[in-house]
């Protein structure tokens, strides 16, 4: 068995969803391994990773939107605002979601079902530069 | 250190949570591995994973009524409908939960607490058969 | 590749957060792993994990605070209730945040971003032994 690691930076602009499958396939493709697993990092506490549908982008928007409304900019329950209104939703949305998500490979390619897509989550306001660690072990 | 990987199919009858702890355990033992990490991984955006009390059955109950509140069918919220009213909510309970999880292994078992069970979590209305990969690695 | 397992336990003092990020970096340099894999597993289902803010405690308050409100004690909604009005909340909010989490380790040290700590999040309100197991493996 073997290991390798790739550290990734995606640029965000605003609240969103940036997927990132493709950039994850080519590094298990360039990392040599053929049946093993992929873990997937998020370095931050302000955005966080989720897999989720990549075929109809309304499904991104949906999302967004339902998060936006259960955890609302702004909100006066909270205590920490120093860094604006929407840095602890961006918190607390982050909690609610995945830092971290493990993949297995077959033969070299993501076991990712036919919709899955592999994304960013960007929950603050102001473009950021997010950085994603990639980890696959395997033979 | 070895792997070994293993796709099984849930078949399941509209929203509920169905336990495949036996099979974890069972691929476990037939992977022969004493020591490592068993990690699970489900290839869909309509459904997703959790680990939670396999004890008492209302514990599975409340929590279907709890996201079945939080995350309601129908909602005028959603642009994404053409699938039907459970069909974005569903999306919504998967990036709620998880999509994969990781599982250390001693003396060939897996370290589950005393009342902790694997469950496939079924957002969809209609029967589904779900991929979930179970991935093993360790010596 | 080789790998390296233990188990810690965290005493709660009630509904918190307690960090043990440096546990957890201690367990990664004792391992003598220098590039791999740390994931953490909680064994409950009424306690989780998160990776949040270790900078100000505020953050801590306020993800406590929005749980508590979006899962309130008490809630009516339930049937699960012997085990008192806190039990049930627990149970949906770790369902709502993570039983695993998987941290890459490069250069013996963990890849977390520099605000990055690891939580035991305790959902329940008297004081708990929770068991919490540490794997590692890389090389």
């Amino acid at each position: 068995m073997r290991q390798s690691q790739h550290e990734i930076t995606i640029s965000t602009r605003g609240k969103g969803l940036i997927e990132f499958t493709d950039e994850a396939r080519a590094f298990v493709r360039e990392s040599g391994v053929g049946s093993g697993l992929l873990t997937v990092f998020c370095c931050h506490t302000s955005a966080s990773l989720l897999i989720q549908e990549n075929a109809d982008r309304d499904v991104q928007r949906d999302l967004i939107a339902f998060f936006r409304r259960l955890v609302p900019d702004g909100d006066p329950l909270y205590v920490h605002t120093a860094e604006g209104p929407d840095d602890m939703p961006a918190h607390v949305k982050a909690a609610l979601t995945q830092t971290s998500i493990g993949i297995p490979v077959a033969n070299g390619k993501l076991l990712l079902g036919p919709w899955q897509g592999i994304y960013l989550f960007e929950h603050r306001n102001k473009p950021h530069d997010r950085r994603v660690v990639l980890h696959v072990a395997g033979a």
